[in-house]
């Protein structure tokens, strides 16, 4: 499998590097010098042309000189003089390398064939690669960091996988103000041979890696990336920041790593299809990232709010109420534990808010025990644990009254053991998030941070982030995936498709389009097509009164709109009138559909759309005349089975029509899921197909019926 | 006008303060540091019973042998022995009172009544006061800070006004460290005198605050603010963070301030009545909110983006085009001048991406200058703009190989005089928003907080910041607020309310609240109620057919789904069969209503609505009944003129089925507007009105009919 070769790359003993020299602002220098300070155990050979030394190691002049084929090369030179050094390894023995120069793909139609280049020679070294165009690999198991920026800190449980260099280099400091470490993190540039997919089936099945954030403008081969995600989240939270759906946004990934941009809406459905929770600032990629990796699983939706103010804890609960948490009372018997240990009046019925007690012990163990052994919780989120940050922010005025007392003297006196206080969720296995509006220059924040405690600095982020633990339970308690049921193609539909190739249609009519789906057990209404009025009629007295008159031919788009519908025909007499009105509109001779009139309120839409870069995905949302203004729509990558169906039609907004609905019953989900699976099998059979509409789908009672069609052949 | 009395109170030439000691970790001892360490020039007069001084002066045994009455008096003691110390600051003369002691209305019972007393000694000395349960004001014209934190740097253009005394004091550390300066801020407390609209009609008036930015969690007098608020948001930024919609959120401030939350649909569509932008978090109160003070007024939608990498560079465009922001493609001419400043290859058609240029004269000077002079946008977002931060990160690595070289040393030697990039959007008059990973360490992140250019942590926030000030804009570009026409009240109204009242009805049945809405002006279908099948069939032929035969009963509600409504009957026979079949299903004798039958695809609702805290409120939406699943609804504060009528139509999600929409012409929304300003001042003209339901309004062609109604009466 493609987990075992990366984690060869990932785990070298020896490592060359072209492009380091002896000049610490250079780029080359920088990633030399994370390798060599960063406590990276293995060998370390510099090429260079003409230094003797490069940061102390002995250099060679070039791959070739070197007394063994590294397992990792490094290539940090112009893109012009990249091929035949990135060659010379391949002809010496090495297997994977870290391209970091830029200037291919990226940079027009020069670099594409340079990539191209750079891919060929690739395939015939068997030489695997990460980049070109990326700022390389982090990985804290044999503190390996081959980016620019140093790492600090002990290592962390988060893995990172970011089509962006910028956030594997250009954020460590920003990493490090907040706590956040990495298990491993790996910028994979333009993914000309390596891609995010290879680097997250590693991390799916790396015991350091507690949970996956990914930073992504493309993914290029989306039913693998489907492939290997459902494989991961049920047991491994996974989160991605999407970026590029806009034009603007689009316009800068192009150019930037080279990715082609889709569409906002399906990567919104794969990563619901994946089991990926998405989110949508880098900050959030980190933070909830961190929170996914760090803490215990949660149990439930209940959140206790401890605070030691009421707007924070206000903030807190209107956060988690909107992101599907609940805040229960707590009983009267946990509330009896907790007055003592706080001010008379202050209140305590979730949230605690211990107001102007100072007793910093009770707030963030004492309590935070009661509460969460109490059972009354499935995890907490805290404000206002401080300490030293508050010492030192009000330092400037106390100074005077306290001669000869220093800040550093204030802060020693302050500093407490904490080691009881950060062990509270884990000792209870019950999740914490933490807000302060100190940084870690207060005691507690740090000791939270260093202890896998995520610390936001404002209310309605740590509440968000509890939401997230929430949002994971979720999705491991998704009915495990099962493949889809295979469809076997059949004559009636191959017919109906070859028919329309013989006449070159670019459609099928609406006929021929429910004939086809009825003849995969979709439901559709009791139909005949008739050339003349007198078949027409007979037709309507066959199905029954009322029924449906509309032209049918597969040149006529827009039906309604045209005037060539006519609803809820009722007697023989208006079928006649019906008939001569649409053989007016139309302007000519068209055949007409006589059709069983499906009454129901409640109109649906499904359709098989085709996107180049995700090919076949299936939309279901409300359908009807207004389904353009209300756009509640929701797509998944086609083929889909039935759990997937039903997760996608109670994804729609307007979900509530689904139910019991002012007199009308539930509609039968099973069998409008069974609808969505069967369309999002029809592509793969039938090759001819491109695309389906099928708009509306009535619910007569509880019964979805396709009550017109439209399938566009390629 | 009240706003005279609170400039009084922020401008005391002396302040007593009750609470402080020589202790200094006393909160009455920090809140006295503040006003002394923070500059402030006036008198300070400390009271206490035993010390003979405090922090240095002369202590007061009372406040009556205080050497003249304080401008201002300041209580910081426990509410039990606060009442006597507060009369006798009231028997001395002085005028202005700031209580920061809590345990009033907040802590229950007692409380309340204690906080009654307070007001009662207030009105009969005639003193105003903030609090209780407050921390104080700061004022930096004077140097006046009242809070426990100290306050640093210059003063900024924001003022705040908060309900929680948190956003004041708590948050001191943090808006220092992102560079964030008031120019005023008022804790206002439990608001038993002085509230959140007289701080809000002060800093309507303050030359010094150039945006406001409110933390609220309860609005006590919803017309009061709403019409303070509409005089100040043309020409004055105001932006809101509300909390306490949700239950528990609702709990945690009840308790707190002792406020009463309101239901967050309300508060929205007050928001928007007044012009107040409305952020959900307390970090984007602050950062938002000092975009807004510090920037030059947007004149269009169109953002530039400079950045030194992809990653946030399409981050940056994404969210700019998710908050209505353009960016357009730059000029061939535009690019071409920037192209010699940046790497070839690398983009500059918006975002310009220098890649890996290192020189930051020209990305945070001369291209945003070329971009702001080229007329092409109205805004710039630029990431990357770093120096010594970067330095320092590196520093660890870089150490080593330049030996007798110190941080320190490094530091200075790329500190760099930037007077000129910080000027860049003050001298081209176009607001500017920075995203950097570096905080204040950074020399370039320094100098633009310093110089009231916004730093964020990601590039998300930046470009979110910048759509607040295109939201602004949106704001301004409002056609001035007109109050509504009044309404006089006619006979019919006034006959029709009576005799339901005689009735002892509690509504009016459809007839009558149908006949009530159509003296007004709107427009109903022509209907005629019958009580025998003879008048029924009479009427529809009079009528005209198709019709409609519905159940007129003020005690039948539902009618839809108990079988009480017969739309589109054609023919006599049908009304004949349908009113048997109402009387059947009535289960009685019941009046019919015979109506026209009213075509039409498209429907609305309106109402009106009662709230306790807002008073009669006016709601727009889409109607039938599907409108509980959409909940597709725009709420304002009755009574509203066209204007805002109009304002509240464009609301809806659904907006597009307002237009031209699929065959259909454009709805007259004029007629709408008319239709829901009218109903928003029925309940001021009839006392009897609590609320008004109007569903459906159905859109004939293009006008609208309200085809049921329902008046509830109080």
């Amino acid at each position: 499998m493609s987990e075992s070769f990366f984690r060869s790359l990932m785990n070298p003993k020896s490592i060359a590097i072209v492009g380091a020299s002896n000049n610490p602002m250079k780029m080359g220098t920088m990633h030399a010098l994370s390798i060599l300070k960063d406590g990276f155990k293995g060998k370390f050979y510099p090429v260079h042309p003409t230094e003797k030394t490069v940061l102390g190691h002995p250099a060679f002049k070039s791959p070739l000189d070197l007394p063994e084929a590294p397992d990792l090369a490094m290539l940090v030179i112009p893109s012009q003089h990249l091929l035949p050094v990135f060659e010379a390894f391949g002809k010496i023995g090495t297997k994977y390398a870290i391209v970091i120069t830029a200037g291919f793909k990226e940079a027009g139609e020069e670099g594409m064939k340079l990539e191209e280049q750079l891919k060929g020679l690739a395939q015939k070294y068997g030489i695997r690669f990460v980049g070109p165009n990326c700022m390389g690999i982090v990985n804290r198991d044999i503190s390996l960091n081959t980016s620019v920026s140093p790492i600090v800190g002990k290592p962390g449980k988060l893995g990172l996988i970011s089509q962006s260099g910028t956030y594997v280099a250009q954020t460590i400091d920003y990493l490090k103000k907040r706590g956040i470490r990495f298990s491993k993190a790996v910028s994979v540039g333009n993914e000309a041979d390596i891609n995010i997919i290879d680097v997250l089936e590693y991390l799916g099945e790396d015991d350091q890696t507690s949970a996956i954030a990914m930073y992504i403008e493309s993914i290029r081969d989306v039913n693998r990336f489907l492939h290997a995600a459902r494989k991961i989240t049920p047991h491994k939270p996974v989160i991605a920041q999407y970026i590029g759906g806009s034009e603007a946004g689009g316009r800068a990934g192009l150019s930037h790593t080279g990715a082609m941009a889709g569409n906002d809406y399906l990567y919104d459905g794969l990563f619901k299809q994946a089991g990926i929770i998405r989110v949508y600032s880098v900050e959030d990629l980190y933070g909830i990232g961190w929170t996914l990796a760090t803490q215990p699983k949660i149990k439930g939706n209940r959140i206790g709010i401890i605070t030691n103010s009421g707007g924070p804890g206000s903030a807190i609960a209107d956060t988690c109420d909107a992101n599907g948490c609940e805040m229960p009372a707590f009983s009267k018997e946990l509330q009896n534990k907790i007055k003592p240990l706080i001010p008379t009046h202050a209140p305590c019925g979730n949230p605690v808010d211990i107001t102007f007690a100072l007793d910093m012990k009770v707030m963030t163990e004492t309590i935070p025990a009661l509460v969460m052994k109490s059972g009354e919780v499935d995890g907490i989120v805290l404000h206002g644990a401080m300490s030293t940050g508050f010492l030192a922010a009000v330092f400037p005025h106390l100074s005077e009254l306290m001669p000869g007392v220093t800040l550093e003297d204030m802060i020693k006196g302050a500093s407490k053991d904490l080691t009881d206080s950060v062990q509270v969720p884990f000792k209870n296995n019950i999740p914490m998030t933490v807000s302060s509006f100190f940084d870690r220059s207060d005691q507690y924040t740090k000791e939270y941070e260093d202890n896998d405690i995520p610390v936001f600095d404002s209310p309605e982020k740590a509440a968000y982030a509890i939401s997230a633990l929430v949002k994971y339970k979720t999705i491991c308690d998704r009915k495990s995936y099962q493949p889809p049921i295979e469809l076997t193609p059949n004559d009636t539909a191959r017919q109906l498709l070859k028919q329309a190739a013989d006449n070159n249609q670019s459609t099928l009519d609406e006929y021929a389009a429910k004939r086809l789906l009825a003849s995969y057990g979709i439901p559709i209404p009791e139909e005949i097509l008739c050339n003349n009025v007198d078949d027409s009629l007979e037709a309507a007295q066959k199905i029954g009164f009322p029924v449906v008159v509309k032209a049918c031919d597969p040149l006529i788009m827009h039906k309604t709109e045209r005037g060539l519908v006519y609803l809820n025909i009722s007697d023989p007499e208006s079928v006649i009138n019906a008939y001569h009105a649409l053989q007016k509109s139309a302007g000519r001779p068209v055949p007409v559909l006589i059709g069983k009139m499906i009454k129901g309120r409640r109109e649906f839409l499904s359709g098989i759309t085709f996107d180049e870069q995700f090919g076949h995905c299936v939309a279901f949302g409300v359908g009807g005349i207004f389904a353009e203004a209300m756009n509640d729509v929701s797509y998944r990558v086609a083929p889909i089975g039935d759990m997937e169906s039903e997760e996608m039609i109670n994804d729609i907004y307007c979900k509530k029509i689904l139910s019991e609905y002012r007199g009308m019953p539930a509609v039968n989900v099973k069998a409008l899921a069974s609808v969505l699976s069967t369309l999002s099998k029809l592509p793969l059979i039938h090759d001819e197909i491109k695309e389906i509409d099928v708009n509306p789908i009535v619910i007569n009672d509880a019964a979805p019926f396709a009550v017109d069609a439209l399938i566009v052949l390629k």
